[in-house]
């Protein structure tokens, strides 16, 4: 017999054993149940992470009353229905990031969370990382002073192998191309250390990749504080994740090796973030604590599942990260012109009904 | 009894002793004369650099025929009168950049220079940086295969030092503040290396200076290629100066220790050029040709001024550097909307003269 929190993986992709990994390196959680339409790959899952039970179908996953809390990597379109039905079944619910590919179907999620007053985490993971965390210290304690202008990059090549096979491809399913699947965590993770957005302007084109969506975005943020924030993301290129904060009293500079993403475990050693106050001529290293994002935040979904712990990413903040998605294609519909986040939020609730 | 060509140098600030020692550090060029219509100032700068001789005016200075070229560093918006006087006498002229604080002035120029046939030159020296050599190297013989995204900043703290008693703290005589001043290097250098500029979106901000012109500006530029462009500049912190280009083979990163930029004969030293192909875990530091651009640039300057060399950067090169400067201010004030950079230079020329 075990203590740990029982979870189900649903949708058994790439990204599922990604995070099954995450799962195992800790304590807290165990992979109990699992789910996918194809038998064999459900089998095949199950036998590769030692799960006790695979279920034939998604109610007979949600029917089982051992099943604490579901991890869905789904593909992003399908996010609205997955998760609203495991929520309406009272399990609690943690959804790979984007909560969902539009607005529309993030509000009903939100609403979803609120009628059910269920358990709900989404995997903005990368303001988990280490050197984001350290920063916010620094922003917190006053290290960094004010900070004017906040740069970041998160790029790679995956525009340029896409198929139509795949759901990426799709400009229905992944809206926004690049930025709906690198430049959200950004979105996030600025929103996370400088508060909220309050407009975007950006420019997104397709340049190199035969899919539907845009694989070169830029969206300059304005944020309520007033500073300035920068986001590119690009798929045709080798990948980079990178953010600099500018401040009234010191710089910080962020690089991580994409190439070790999937292995958050190890992404520290991977990662540099470097100081900058005024008159040094070299940038000083800073050392960071060792952290394992995607650890992490399952533990933390799973002990939140026993009420044993809040969850720090949940629709408010996972929806302002996605409307920083819908107002990046807004904005380069019109030009760069400056969107409104609060108006794209709202323009995407529906209407209060009439009492 | 010398060869060296013989320059004379105008408006004797800081910046002029910086260009002065560069261009001391070669011997094709000699500083023989010298202007400011302060003449303390005039005979100190005289003594410093060992000049044969000061001027009492500048009309006396311009006079002098053994003076072949004059190196201008007077305020950004008194270029139009001191560059065309100098043109106008027969003499070749360089001029710090920006080429003027508005288009129309320089256009005015742009005018002089066709009209005189003079020898004219604008200081856009960072294009000469070995970096940025080295990424023009790394473009023409495909190494970077396409490059969709290019990313630059030039930031420092002057924006906080600023005083009423400086010219850049006043809207009228330095528009677009950081941006005139520092993120005018990167709109000629990516233009040298990408190519034109076809449209711009951005927003410019004061958030800490008490001077009259943004210190936070982000600008993005569409160029005609297709590529995506990015500027940064800030005014309120600690000196950054850095760009990275993402291609579709490669990415390369280059950042330079501000520190050290105005002894340009040094600034290979303390700066470092990456690699990054696909499959790489660390980037690899590229080796970077000793360069000195200031120096570089006076010594063309001083041999064009005799038919042996060809300038660079001329008053066409500064005219589209300036407009993105200008496309900046105009897209700001339109929330961020793209401006078309050939429409902002033709509504600053005058309507051709009818025939």
């Amino acid at each position: 017999m075990t203590d740990k929190v029982r979870l189900a993986s649903v949708g058994l992709g790439r990204w599922a054993r990604v995070l099954a990994r995450g799962a195992q390196r800790g304590d807290q959680v165990e992979l109990y149940s699992c789910f996918s339409r194809d038998p064999e790959r459900r089998a095949k899952f199950q036998e590769e992470f030692g799960i006790e039970r695979s279920a034939a179908t998604y109610e007979e996953l949600l029917a089982d009353d051992a099943v604490e809390g579901v991890v869905i990597t789904t593909p992003n379109d399908t996010h609205k229905q997955v998760v609203t039905q495991a929520l309406e079944a009272g399990k609690a619910v943690y959804t790979d990031k984007p909560i969902a590919h539009t607005l529309e179907d993030a509000n009903r999620i939100a609403a979803a969370v609120r009628d059910t007053g269920g358990v709900f985490a989404v995997g903005h993971s990368s303001r988990r990382l280490s050197g984001h965390r350290e920063m916010k210290r620094w922003i917190e304690d006053g290290r960094l002073g004010e900070v004017s202008l906040a740069e970041a990059n998160f790029s790679n090549e995956r525009g340029l192998e896409l198929t139509p096979q795949t759901w990426r491809w799709y400009a229905d399913k992944s809206p926004g191309g690049a930025f709906i699947q690198l430049g959200v965590h950004h979105a996030d993770t600025l929103q996370f250390l400088l508060g909220p957005v309050k407009s975007v302007s950006a420019h997104a084109r397709k340049l190199f990749t035969k899919a539907e969506v845009p694989d070169a975005v830029m969206a300059v943020l304005e944020f309520e504080s007033g500073a300035l924030g920068y986001i590119g993301t690009g798929w045709a290129s080798p990948g980079v994740y990178s953010m600099n904060l500018l401040g009234t009293k010191a710089n910080l500079m962020y690089d991580l090796d994409f190439t070790h993403w999937d292995e958050s475990h190890l992404a520290d050693d991977w990662s540099t973030l470097t100081s900058q106050f005024y008159g040094e001529s070299v940038r000083q290293p800073v050392d960071l604590p060792r952290t394992d994002m995607f650890r992490e935040q399952l533990e933390e979904f799973g002990l939140a599942a026993r009420g044993a712990a809040t969850v720090e990413v949940g629709a408010q903040e996972a929806v302002r990260a996605l409307a920083v998605v819908r107002a990046v294609i807004e904005s380069s519909a019109r030009n760069g012109e400056a969107v409104s986040l609060q108006e794209v939020i709202e323009s995407t609730q529906a209407a209060p009904a009439v009492p």
